[in-house]
């Protein structure tokens, strides 16, 4: 493979979501750039794993170890939110409801593509509850069915070894802006089965 | 911005197609990667931009000029098909149907834009066909309005200086693949102007 637009192409494809078209587009829109944004491009994605390592006690990406959440003295330590990866974590970091620390998990179990209990970063989490004697865990996983697993799997392991702890997850429910009539039954039937009343998912709302 | 991660985001979301989703989502694909996959990467597309320079004939982009096409003498030189960007030129090729040269017209003609005549390569062209002593030109923009307005435009310019050159369009009608209650009306209205006799289709495709 001597021709550069067509080796830039078949490595852009191996990118999560870029298929050939998209791939080919990239290349034509590098292309088209001045060398500065080039040499601008390359530095910033050079220095990336440099500059960027896990923090030892989440496991979230930062710039620092540990990273700005779990140093900051301001958030509780005795209440830990799971999520799966970074982006998830960013997603609760946006609505600013929340106050305690996270742990990244990696992964969810899913046999279908080789992950199992073994894969997540499970004897780290067992260590974290134990050092700051964590009272509640947050389980945020995806409502899809690897999500759902790994969500049982973390309840045994933790039940298991800390009984007293209050494990909960993030409600499930109507998505807001939804329409009731394009909600599918699952997600009809787990909130009626969680339905509220009303004074109290106020009250609720002032308690987070 | 100082993190490395935001700032290469910003950079991603400049691509066409990338949005704030896509971006993160790629950032953390490369945080994943061996630093030697990473260095392979930047060094493709450092190279990139030194590599490939644009054929001083047709406009693709390639790494000698005049390009593969435009110096091989086994394709017609007489017979030109005017595409607007390199990858419809690289979609023709791929039908393996056309034995012509090309040429690249940069974009086409749209004031909302800010493209008028003058941001295409039209002189080149018009260099080209009297060099060439071409015969035929084939417009094979796309059928969006701009396309057509850009056809239109050229089929002028091409008329005026040289009057008896054969000057078409690529066919308008069906896709292939498509069912015939899902095309849209204007372009069946122009299938049905454009209708061939069998014999004569199969004969056609015969002398492409």
């Amino acid at each position: 493979m001597s021709n550069p637009i067509d080796e830039l192409t078949s490595i852009l494809r191996q990118f999560p979501g870029i298929g050939p078209k998209m791939a080919e587009r990239l290349v034509y829109f590098l292309l088209r750039q001045e060398s500065g944004w080039i040499a601008n491009l390359t530095r910033v994605i050079s220095e990336l794993k440099e500059k960027v390592q896990r923090c030892s006690i989440c496991g979230n990406f930062s710039t620092s170890s540990p990273c700005d959440i779990c140093s900051n003295e301001a958030r509780r330590k005795d209440i830990v939110c799971i999520v799966e990866n970074p982006s998830a974590l960013k997603a609760i970091e946006k609505t600013k409801e929340y106050s305690g620390r996270y742990f990244i998990l990696g992964a969810n179990i899913s046999p279908l593509d080789g992950i199992g209990p073994k894969q997540l970063a499970i004897e780290r989490l067992l260590n974290y509850i134990r050092q700051y004697q964590v009272k509640e865990i947050i389980i945020a996983t995806s409502t899809t069915s690897a999500g759902e697993i790994t969500t049982t799997f973390l309840f045994e392991q933790i039940k298991k070894q800390f009984p007293a702890i209050r494990i909960t997850h993030l409600a499930y429910g109507l998505p807001m802006g939804g329409e009731l009539e394009y909600a599918d039954e699952v997600t009809l039937r787990r909130a009626l089965a969680g339905r509220l009343e009303i004074n109290k998912l106020k009250e609720e709302e002032k308690n987070i």
